[in-house]
């Protein structure tokens, strides 16, 4: 599975300007502080590009957001280079598709 | 319908250890500094009973946190009790329903 | 807290017009055969209404389906008009906030 | 980013028995018969390891089901596979990151 991902990564990373839909999940220590506000503030940045974003409470300590984003592929890499530089995330996964490109196969 | 909400809802605050799942939507503005923090703090107090938070980015600075909890009436009271208390809030909205309840017709 | 939710609603039923954001949650029995179908028919004919769904599986048979909807009153009132009439639901709680009608006190 | 998710994946799938958290990432026909049904029925056999799933309505015929587990990687993994197997589905995507290998660097 992991060689079918990278080549579809890279076949898709030339395509800045397709529409896709995506998840970052993006793992951090909540005792941080101000590691909430500042993803909130880069995720109000992406107002239009974000569905909404799912927050799981793991631990004392630990939070799960698993931001949904439905914009172009341009953006949505804007978006987790954004996250990537809060200072706090522990891991950041970031996986997309794109729509249009549906065949009948899973990918 | 409001009446008959009001019905089920005097008839359920007698059963505060039966086992509900229920919403908690809280209407906040996002550039309140420290809220996003705050209400990410009572989430962690209350870890077992709720299964995840859906965030929802409005606008510029209105944020909808809409978290779902399964546990005891109890629990869920308090819950929405201390997320009243977090300054900066706008609007909370409250509901639940008891699964075990459940007959052939939607109440 | 149930008074002022019911004065709250009767006031704010006065005003379809008005933008919301509210939640639908539909508890069902997902053994019953063509339920998941028929609800997520309703959800596409609403499909610019509805932000997200997030659904719960809570036990074998029981599913919790949390329907996240901004737009206006009427359309919502609607919408769970239309999801209540899906046989084979057991419960449906459904609640809604105006954000522009939003004072500095939780409502 | 897309060597690096290689070598992770490489790495993780040598640990069948990390707990993990992740996204699998579903778009499929909703047009298609049946499939809404047999999707949650394989959710329903993933009871304990599902938190909680989000669905976006895309389009008109478009659905995104976005399956968030919390489980043993083995477990996800035949989730995902069972997921795989279900006919209608065009595009799967699956991810996940172990909280407890977290570094202060985002991966």
């Amino acid at each position: 599975m992991a060689i079918r991902n990278l080549i579809t990564e890279n076949e898709l990373a030339t395509q800045r300007d397709a529409m896709a839909v995506g998840t970052i999940i993006v793992l951090y220590n909540h005792e941080k502080k101000g590691i909430d506000e500042k993803l909130n503030d880069v995720g109000h940045d992406f107002l239009k590009s974000i569905i909404s974003s799912l927050h799981v409470h793991l631990d004392k300590e630990q939070c799960l957001s698993i931001i949904v984003a439905k914009c172009e592929i341009g953006t949505m890499l804007k978006l987790e280079q954004e996250l990537r530089r809060v200072a706090g995330i522990t891991q950041l996964k970031f996986s997309y598709l794109v729509p249009t490109l549906g065949s009948s196969r899973a990918t």
